[in-house]
């Protein structure tokens, strides 16, 4: 191949130390099968599909630009949805005192392991370590004290886009389990509970059109058990995804009720429309950048990235095929002209119109970056009349926008086990599956789930008890427990 | 008013730690001059225009949704100006390890006593502290080394929206000088000197852009002299801003190029179209939320802030007058109408149709914030028939973004005073003026320039060269040293 061929030469101008790239640049395609090693295979993914490069301090990662376009599509939809809500954006600061982060003590309890401190500024001490926010009730509700004053200072609705930081040391990993990540962290109080448990839902519904409209992947919908919710809120709702080849669900995005239990700690009061003082209700809710992973690796296959068309940076890409004798010059026209036409008509279409590497460099280039004419989740080539171009790729793209959702929810199906009894229960974990159990919903008896699960691959615990309830007959026992169940629950291992 | 009343009523429900924000809340209106205590003044508009809280943490603050619409607004227009140019976004982490941070010499020695070094996670000392981004050179150009290789790599355009910190000691003041900001910051590495020179051009034109198409603030395009250049950079390019109330100029937004330094340090290296090995040129350039501040330096008078009405969250309040005997509902209806008629027409309008709050004290409130259907900026009141609306609107808002504009220019140029001796530049410093004088652009004179003017308001130096050049007849001396002049330069006090 002309690229193969080109590269080579470059190598030897280059310094030893860049020898290792030119050769991964080489030889286009991933060292490793998803389903033979899929942790190595990810790593691959992301890297040579360029939306992640390593970085010399373990746990951060740089994000490509082949990421953040993604990351500002789904950006732009919630923001905008958020904004429909009048949830106004602000921004506090990456620092918090010591004094103020250990307000609330089950969340502090949660965090302070994962908090990362500055201590020094130049060559001098400061008088009090800082602490950077691993997230931001802490830094923000001593303000909500101060603003709200009366009922007619609430609802009080902000969100903020930022980088959030927590010093994990347990298995880096790009996109889903960083030491540092971007987010949105939405912060919202209100006069009544009610108000805040509708918030919750709505939001939590934006949470799963960002996963299912935008990214593909099917969530399940539910609240999280008391031992997995939030430190120092009330209750937590969840989108869950589950990746079939790990065999682990992973937290897609979380809306918390808090209740009062802030309120009280930073104390939040208002006089309510009775002239009583009332403390308030508050919500958190965030989605993060671990929705990418999830996506990649959902999606992705042995050839690289498949992305789903509404977040692809490069939604159709356009290879020219010079063959001998033909007129070279009017294929390039053509190429331009298919971009041109395509862009116009508001898609996000590029020429590849390099003249140093072949056609199948070319293919394999794009493939691994996840976009192709060639339909990139099913390989079939079609050929497409000028006439008609746009309705044509309309039509092809939100097909694949489709299928990639249909065929990943097909896939996530077939991992769904549901075991009433405790032999079911770990035959289907030890299937690496994702399993509905009766449960009797006791801290207790989830402790004891994981201690009885401890194991090289991590203990299994509860991923949700979905909203959408199978019937559950009367007299149901806990898989776990023996006791009378009193919903259904989603259990596995999970990142 | 109304308004005072329920606030006072309000208070006795409340903490003692309360009361002050109710008093704050009543008594509308700023306690101090524009002219009277300027800094005072400054650090009153932001505060009571609701864009900034001062936070726990000295020079950090909180930028409340009035400030981050501004910014969005900013964004918005910045970020599709550099798509157009093929720039692309992307995340570097927030973390330096101190090996590279160090690198390049001059760059940290400029940067080093601001850093701010993370030592500890939960209760663990770290091996190595790590050092938080004052800006990304260090942080980014490692990975530009490994990415660059050929000629076919270059341009390499990358941008980021991000926070910074850089933990200053001297007078922290809200958006101007403050320990963490938001930015956006581009990295560029081109394989010709003469396309980094036309870059650096081009992003310098989209700042002063913003400042005066969007905030309304004349700046003055030119180059910084040698002592007052980017660390480590080549040569530095800044849109200047002339602060009237305080006679302090105020760089606005820098753009660098910063020549084959950092490439040296880095290794950048690439193979150019004859096969031999060639150093990069790089480009870096940022502007920050510290536009927001001269913004509200330039145009907030005694009554609060003024907005320009392209970067105004809210461009046009509606404030309905009900009086005695009048038909209450009508008015609200034709207020809401109006509103429905305006925004429809894409402006941001709102009607304030709260009952407790007197017409007084919404006209006094809303023009603390900027905003007001009456001209915020010369307050003459008209009245604009429903017929015809829109396009009065449209004229009024056009007319109101160009006069303030014009009339900060006006101030501005009265400010400017041509010194070309040191007997009239030391007046003129004395009288806080925006000082041209011609300058024999050495370093050394400019050192001792400084060591000349040293005082309580801080020294005087070099603001920058303007592009635009005066004359210069032959035989002019220096201002400063009495030799040669080599080019006219703006001097003053900044911030």
């Amino acid at each position: 191949m002309a690229g193969g061929k080109a590269d080579n030469s470059k190598s030897k101008a280059n310094t030893k130390g860049k020898e290792k790239e030119v050769k991964k640049e080489t030889k286009l395609g991933l060292s490793v099968k998803k389903d033979d090693n899929f942790g190595e295979w990810y790593s691959e993914v992301v890297v040579n599909g360029e939306m992640i490069e390593y970085y010399d301090i373990s746990g951060c990662y740089i994000l490509r630009p082949w990421t953040m376009s993604i990351w500002e599509v789904m950006q732009a939809f919630f923001d905008a949805e958020i904004k429909k809500m009048n949830i106004k954006n602000c921004y506090f600061p990456l620092f918090v005192s010591p004094g103020v982060l250990q307000r609330e003590k089950d969340h502090i309890e949660g965090f302070a392991p994962e908090v990362a401190w500055v201590t020094k500024s130049g060559n001098s001490d400061l008088d009090v370590p800082i602490a950077i926010r691993p997230t931001s009730e802490t830094v923000m509700y001593p303000y909500y004290s101060k603003w709200i004053r009366g009922h007619r200072d609430l609802p009080l609705k902000l969100n903020q886009w930022c980088n959030v930081v927590r010093w994990e040391f347990s298995n880096p990993t790009p996109f889903i389990r960083s030491r540092e990540f971007l987010w949105q962290e939405g912060h919202t109080a209100f006069a009544s509970k009610t108000e805040a448990d509708a918030e919750v839902l709505e939001i939590l519904e934006l949470y799963r059109r960002v996963y299912e409209e935008f990214l593909a992947v099917p969530v399940i919908k539910g609240q999280k058990s008391e031992l997995e919710k939030f430190a120092g809120g009330l209750y937590t709702t969840s989108v869950e995804a589950f990746i079939p080849n790990s065999g682990r669900g992973i937290q897609g995005a979380t809306s918390h009720c808090l209740g009062q239990n802030f309120a009280k700690m930073f104390e939040i009061n208002f006089e309510d429309d009775k002239g009583e003082k009332a403390m308030v209700w508050q919500n958190s809710w965030a989605y993060s950048t671990r929705t990418i992973g999830v996506m990649v690796m959902v999606h992705g296959d042995d050839k690289g990235l498949v992305l789903p068309p509404k977040v692809a940076a490069l939604q159709i890409i356009v290879i020219p095929v010079p063959y001998k004798d033909a007129n070279t010059q009017a294929i390039l026209d053509t190429c331009a002209a298919t971009v041109s036409t395509l862009s116009a008509a508001g898609f996000r279409a590029e020429a590849d119109l390099r003249d140093n590497y072949s056609p199948g460099w070319k293919y394999s280039h794009w493939e691994m970056k996840g976009v192709r004419a060639v339909r990139r989740d099913n390989f079939v080539k079609a050929d497409i009349a000028i006439d008609g171009l746009v309705e044509k790729v309309k039509e092809l793209l939100d097909d694949i926008q489709q299928s990639l959702l249909d065929s990943a929810k097909l896939k996530r199906d077939a991992c769904v086990v549901v075991a009433k009894t405790w032999g079911e229960f770990a035959e289907a974990l030890g299937q690496k599956k994702l399993i509905l159990a009766p449960w009797c919903d006791e801290e207790e008896v989830e402790k004891d789930v994981k201690a009885r699960t401890k194991g090289d691959m991590g203990a299994a615990k509860s991923l949700c008890s979905p909203f959408d309830q199978p019937e559950l007959p009367e007299d149901t026992l806990c898989f776990a427990s023996g006791k009378p169940a009193k919903k259904w629950t989603y259990w596995g291992r999970s990142y």
